[in-house]
């Protein structure tokens, strides 16, 4: 058994207001190929497939027109749970239906313990749950945390093993000793929620949804696949892919996906930026985060670097906030308001205030001066 | 060729504040019933399944579990398309998958072209569609309305006529000539968007949608089914029910359903509605709209009419309001204040003032008089 684990496609996930539909229609291109090339038995999406309970009427039509091409043009298996992003009972739509031409959806923790076997694996398929769920599927009001539950649910799940088969598990929890990065949506920062990995040892494989870097976890058999584009700047330095798992004998291999559309971070100052010799060299439609290296007011500056960058998403001083800049805290404030306001503006603008501009200030420090007393 | 003819379910619909689950869940049991007695082929739901473009997580499990029972349960064959209530997007979702099973669900009107063959009929479902949609399918810029659009779509329709087989329509649409209540949604009242019954001409039966009651065109061929469950007060005198109808030879036959909680009118004195003789001999657990006959004030009428119908959902005065009664209408408004008031509060309340009342009028007059001075 061959199969290609992803998760966590967000579809109509925004970055800083730019939408991501044409860099996750790409990515699943990608996808779609890497399946075909390695022959896969079958595809693993483990949770968060839509970003919001209610997405959008255009992420709906995406994520639907993906799962027609993968599951009915391409007849592709599919094994696929919801995350804590997806709404389970809308995700649900249509499910029972679905497995007719084995694309398995689960949404409900019931629905785990009965193993979906193709070839070789049995797979159970675990959806994003919150504890009274599996209180509830479980019969037990004394279950205290999600990893009490998890330790029932495997149990369950290994009461249906066939020994003649191999065992994975598709799951969208938080691995205790993983490491996340803020543009995942915590459900819990370690402590109760995170679920011990050794719990999953009776398992061949777990594929692992809802952290969006593939080395969140360092185990040799329980992997996050991370996410197949980048969603934050926090995740400007992960590799972006899926995995391809055999499972006998037992091999994992890393398939990175090349984004249309990077996050990067730029550290570099205003001159560089500005200088064709450096922006010719780069590609200047990706998603910047620019930390600038000056420490001069620089006017306008947003407005004259997405002339050159138009998708800027971040933009910081890499040396900390230009007021605290030598010359400025030069300025001593106790100094009459014209004479203040002059020596700013010289800072901030290299230039003299003209005799109109005077004029104009003088005036309205008149006013001013008027109001307070 | 035997089908039931459905339409306007509106899950999610609420009726004055009231939820009307429970009532759509229990008219869903009859009409399935209905299709077992009458072993109906299959089943037609003309549009606006839910009420809104995106239902609440409670509508979705309850339309959803009544199409699974439907189709995949009992096996009927269902034929069903968006209404203007729909969000054609959203209710499409896993439709490719549905049809494995018999269930037509069209939400586009690229896809009403294409009959659906079940035994002796070609049946054509035409979602609810907006002018744009129709000029982009039929590739007709100059098309001027919904009516212009209709012509060219039965042309088209009619091109594929098996001439061995009978021709069903199922559309969503304000047919011209019919008579509509104000809990309907109107695209248009008449004029360019209700479309003309003649150039449906061609077809041996139109299963239409959108008016909510089954009398609202009188046409031997083009019927409304209405919908199955009373949504507003208007509807209070219509009977709810379903469309059996035969191809060949042709025939069509109501079954009307039984409200479980029967949306009413009473037009009572108060004395009559809260007699226990009267109420006693009424299910006071319907809907009610009170129309009452009496014209003196009644303090807190619907608390206490609440205490015995809890579920009014309109109060009125059956012969206009309270103030413009006789007896209020002969106090001189050009009497003192004081005067004024007690008349006023006899009036209302059949006593005259308590002395320490008198005081509290008269202190609080004072007060008024030196705010006015």
């Amino acid at each position: 058994m061959r199969f290609l684990h992803t998760a966590d496609w967000h579809i109509g996930k925004k970055l800083h207001g730019f939408g991501l539909n044409k860099e996750q229609d790409d990515a699943y291109k990608q996808i779609l190929n890497i399946a075909e090339t390695e022959k896969v038995d079958a595809i693993i999406i483990a949770g968060d497939l839509y970003d919001r309970a209610v997405p959008g009427e255009d992420s709906v039509k995406q994520l639907n027109s993906m799962l027609i091409d993968m599951n009915l043009k391409h007849k592709f298996p599919i094994l696929a749970i919801s995350g804590n992003h997806d709404s389970a009972t809308r995700l649900h739509t249509g499910s029972e239906w679905f497995s007719a031409t084995n694309f398995f959806l689960n949404t409900k923790v019931s629905q785990s313990t009965t193993p979906i076997e193709i070839a070789d694996t049995q797979f159970f398929l675990l959806p994003y749950f919150e504890p009274f769920e599996a209180k509830q599927y479980l019969q037990d009001d004394k279950l205290k945390n999600v990893t009490e539950a998890m330790v029932k649910l495997v149990e369950k799940m290994q009461a249906n093993f066939d020994p003649n088969k191999k065992h994975v598990l598709i799951a969208h929890f938080f691995a205790a000793g993983s490491e996340h990065v803020d543009s995942e949506t915590q459900v819990s920062v370690g402590g109760l929620n995170a679920i011990p990995v050794d719990i999953l040892s009776p398992f061949d494989y777990v594929a692992l949804g809802h952290l969006h870097g593939k080395d969140a976890l360092h185990a040799e058999k329980v992997k996050y696949s991370g996410s197949p584009v980048k969603f934050s700047i926090s995740e400007a330095n992960q590799t972006k892919g899926v995995w391809i798992v055999d499972t006998d004998p037992f091999k994992v291999e890393f398939k990175p996906l090349t984004p249309t559309k990077d996050i990067r971070i730029l550290t570099e100052s205003y001159e560089t930026l500005t200088s064709p010799d450096f922006y010719n060299q780069q590609n200047c439609n990706d998603f910047l985060s620019i930390q600038l290296t000056d420490s001069k007011i620089i006017p306008n500056v947003m407005q004259s670097l997405r002339e050159i960058y138009p998708y800027i998403i971040n933009l910081e001083r890499a040396n900390g906030p230009v007021l605290t800049d030598n010359k400025v805290a030069d300025i001593d404030p106790n100094l009459d308001p014209m004479t203040l306001l002059k020596k700013f503006f010289k800072e901030s603008t290299e230039e003299d205030m003209s005799e109109t501009q005077e004029k104009w200030a003088a005036d309205t420090l008149k006013t001013a001066n008027k109001e307070v007393n």
